[in-house]
């Protein structure tokens, strides 16, 4: 099935909705883009996506990454396809923002989205070799950019972050990699196991940067501790040039249900004590503090809206080829007639609640791409302070309701097509497969849940939440009289009432120190607030929808855009939002079963 | 991983909380099996899914079925699994009641959930066989019953259900296979293709014995026309012994996302003219209807419920392996101790989520299989006809509610592993891959919920229903002053009125043909209705379960057992059946954005 995506919707959203220009005239930018940039950069995204990318999606499917006599070997063309992304200015030269040239999050992500949803196993190796670059930009010395980052940047060399071990998962803190000074201060011999390394091999470049964390001997326990390391898997001297072999050893590849075509590696350091990694920042303090994890944490907050941005691009592809198939194929009657399947209600249900939760979520991540863009590239301190705040809460609402309700909507899309969904005649099943990963990828659902009612509720006194709140009920208040929205805008009102709710049992419980209620409900209290946002988001767009349909003559091409986009919004106000009255009420009951239940009960022996 | 199954709530359902002995005096059963028996059969019954069962569950997985030159082969192991199954009773010859020693539903459905939790591939092979057998056994004549069903039996043969066409896939009534007379009358030349046959070939047996839909020439068009034919891939001769290959071609084999072991079939009967079927039935009547599909659906009714079965089975699977994982591995501090990931609060709310979904629809499908045992054997003819209808609107919400929640559930699972859970080193992803399937097999969930507003609610001018909802109104007010579930009942309370209140809605819908309407809630109502039976059930179990707690001393063995079923059922009322509430307000809004939206902004273009 060809591949085809939601294009369309990202126009919108850039040349519509988002004050794009603002972001554009930043001076980082204003010499490089325009806003009559954008439809040639979507267009010209989509076409390599469909033409050269999603064409390798099913044959890394097909033919996974294998690992045989210590060769991890990446499917047929993932090199050629990697280094024609890197080369052509659609991937890591494009996502660092500090390169000449670099594009704004809003734009290289609109592209991004496509591509990872052409071939979600590309877009990671992408996405950690930017990753990579990024942290050594922010945090290496002179020297250091000079040493790594061109070869990075132009598809030479890729880039991991390794911070998984086997006895550290979730709790990234007690890592037992170690890292020992040699007579170069800025050298560490680094000695340990690393798990779960995405893009960590392959045949797809001639070195590999690992960025990986490790305590070394004066850093303190937990994840204070640990410090951050360049660690090339063949040395690269100061000139560039590429050295030996660097002790960095590939261990396995982990068999796993989907993205077959990423190499997720187990690798050891250091086996025979002759690993070598440059320092990033600086030896721990006389606390036996590193800034290691704050480095690569810096680097990861975009990469969990990110996590969240793949799982809604996957989803998308799904809905868009689920689309497509219920507009084909014939089965069953109405009226006498036989009908294509988009003709049943429930199939209309389905791809309605498809396009309702892509396009809401998508809205809702590009609020924060944008508020990522102003928080580090605008003149405007307040602003930008205001729209790092934003961010910030935005983030755990974009990683674990994205990637949770990716899973739901690759469902529903596989339900429309029936059994051949099933099958691998279509893309759909390995889009199943593909995103489930991502509601545990940077931080578990649970962890992003945390993030929000122990961090993000009450940073700064809790100040930043309740702006957050304020400009939400703003919106409603200066909206709530639109013709045609009444009842959408008095849902979101009263999903306004119970967010606020929320908030208050969550100060309350913090207050009481009640840890078991404040993580048995985080997941829940989660789910409120995304769905509030995600349905301001998509009102705040048929409002401009609306306007569009007035002012358009009635068999204007693009006017189906535009009621589907006002339907999105009723459909997502009107059938699930009450979802956030019903999870309300269910906190404030604080139901403890949970709690009182000895552990041996939810034990199957 | 070990296998391991929840078999302790199995004996509670049949030996504490269904009237099992009621079923076991009816005389098809009195003189084989008592109350005594069913601890050693499931204890049994248990031994042979670790030990013989469950180890070819990754085999099927890892080496899936082939196609080669015509050839299909089943996994290693597959047909010696299958034949020990089959000729040591725990198979065919015992789900086919009307076999000397047949077990009850209950009885045998209780071994054969954990068969499928052990292997979901090899359970659909031993279903196909009995539902084929079955069907001979119900409407062949004597000479085709010595003919098929002992070799049927005893594992020497199996059999198959073929309706799906490429273009008749929900709409089996579309079926252009067909069946012309011969000289014989009963025996007719079939031609046509059949697709997604279950089990459709593979090397499991020497022979394989069709049943399959094709339309006789004075059948008139629709499901009504369709005769059923038994097609023996080697023709049977009347003797029983084996003639020639009858012309049945397998086409292909189906790439599936997962049940890698089971073969899935296209199949096409009379390429070369010389496919011979026996008709089972009589010729189509003078409107050219003939019983195929009735005959069929007699055998598929069951299987409805079976299919729901399976999929609880494999989330149940999928809760042990999680809930075993949680117990033993160590993540995180709590008050900085390290701890095993148990103690960590949403760590335990998915354990209860998986623990209470998964006993709760578990005691549903008992109650409908129960009802069915009742309805086919008791003497009691009033007794047997209301249990006839019990289980008749009991089945689209086990299908349905059962299948949809077990993928969320296997979710669920891989959510509590983390990482190593995407990855095959757990039984995991396979339980999610394999299970997805259920939501389509057997008539996709929309069509059960169709079968539930349309037919369900209204059979027998709506007689049936409101009986069944007296009885869950009965319950409630029997038992809503129970100390200690004061507030549980409470909430089926309330909930029971939403049901009601559902009821009337769709009473006032089909009164005024509100077609739109219909379709487009069937799924949410048929979810109202299966969480208010599933919360009863879960509340029947918590009284027996109280009882429990209080007589026994409180270091008994069994006591956290005890406990974990009143908790499953506090759980389920506070967390999960809140939700019909806010299902029901959305079905009285009758939101129309669906109908109302252009077909073409549906379409991602």
């Amino acid at each position: 099935m060809e591949f085809k995506y939601n294009v369309r919707d990202l126009k919108f959203i850039l040349k519509e909705w988002l004050p794009t220009e603002e972001v554009l005239e930043c001076d980082r930018f204003k010499d490089f883009y325009s806003i009559d940039d954008i439809e040639q950069i979507l267009t010209e995204g989509y076409k390599i996506c469909r033409e050269v990318i999603s064409p390798i999606n099913v044959v890394g499917d097909r033919n996974p990454v294998t690992f045989e006599n210590g060769v991890v070997t990446s499917p047929p063309g993932y090199k050629e396809v990697f280094q024609f992304i890197q080369k052509n200015g659609w991937g890591s030269s494009s996502e660092c923002v500090e390169v000449e040239g670099g594009m704004p999050l809003i734009v290289f992500k609109s592209v991004f989205e496509m591509i990872a949803a052409a071939c979600p196993a590309m877009g990671s190796n992408i996405k950690l070799t930017s990753g990579a670059a990024n942290v050594i930009m922010n945090f290496g010395t002179e020297d250091d950019k000079k040493r790594f980052l061109p070869k990075m940047l132009s598809g030479e060399w890729q880039g991991t972050m390794n911070l998984t071990e086997p006895s550290a998962g979730s709790d990234v803190g007690d890592a037992l990699a170690k890292a020992y000074p040699t007579d170069d201060p800025r050298i560490y011999k680094i000695k340990g196991s690393k798990m779960f390394i995405t893009a960590g091999d392959g045949s797809i470049c001639d070195n590999t940067i690992h960025l990986v964390l490790a305590r070394p001997p004066q850093g303190c326990k937990g994840s204070a501790g640990l410090g951050l390391y360049i660690v090339p898997k063949f040395w690269v001297n100061e000139d560039g040039s590429v050295g030996n072999p660097n002790d960095v050893t590939t261990v396995a590849v982990e068999h796993k249900m989907g993205l077959k075509g990423s190499a997720t590696c187990m690798l050891n350091y250091g086996e025979d004590d002759e690993c070598y990694g440059i320092m990033l920042g600086t030896p721990p303090d006389e606390k036996g503090r590193s800034q290691g994890l704050a480095m690569m944490f810096r680097m990861m907050n975009e990469s969990r809206i990110g996590t969240g941005h793949n799982a809604n691009a996957q989803a998308s592809s799904a809905y868009a080829q689920a689309s497509q198939y219920a507009l084909e194929r014939v089965q069953g009657y109405i009226k006498g007639e036989r009908v294509t399947i988009v003709k049943h209600p429930d199939v209309r249900r389905m791809l309605m609640d498809m396009k309702a939760h892509t396009e809401g979520i998508r809205a809702m991540i590009f609020k924060g791409y944008y508020s990522l863009d102003i928080a580090e590239n605008s003149s405007d301190k307040a602003k930008a302070k205001k729209c790092e705040e934003i961010a910030s809460i935005l983030t755990p609402l974009i990683k674990c309701y994205g990637s949770e309700t990716a899973v739901a909507m690759t469902c529903e899309a596989m339900q429309v097509l029936g059994g051949v969904g099933y099958t691998n005649e279509f893309p759909i099943e390995q889009s199943l497969r593909d995103s489930k990963i991502l509601t545990i990828w940077e931080g578990t659902s649970f962890i992003h849940a945390q993030d929000l009612v122990k961090r993000k509720m009450r940073m700064d006194d809790g100040n930043p939440f309740v702006n957050w709140m304020a400009d939400i009920r703003s919106f409603i208040d200066a909206n709530k009289a639109t013709a045609g929205l009444e009842k959408e805008f008095e849902n979101l009102d009263m999903a306004y009432t119970c967010m606020d709710e929320v908030k208050k049992l969550y100060d309350l419980w913090h207050l009481n120190k009640s840890d078991e209620l404040i993580g048995l409900y985080a997941t829940r209290a989660l789910f409120v607030c995304s769905q509030v946002v995600v349905a301001e988001c998509l009102l705040e767009q048929a409002l401009i929808a609306q306007r569009k349909i007035a002012e358009l003559p009635g068999d204007h091409f693009d006017i189906n855009f535009y009621k589907g986009k006002v339907a999105s919004a009723k459909y997502y106000a009107n059938n699930i939002l009450p979802n956030v009255f019903n999870l309300t009420e269910i906190l404030q009951n604080a139901d403890l079963t949970n709690p009182e239940w000895p552990e041996e009960s939810l034990i199957v022996n």
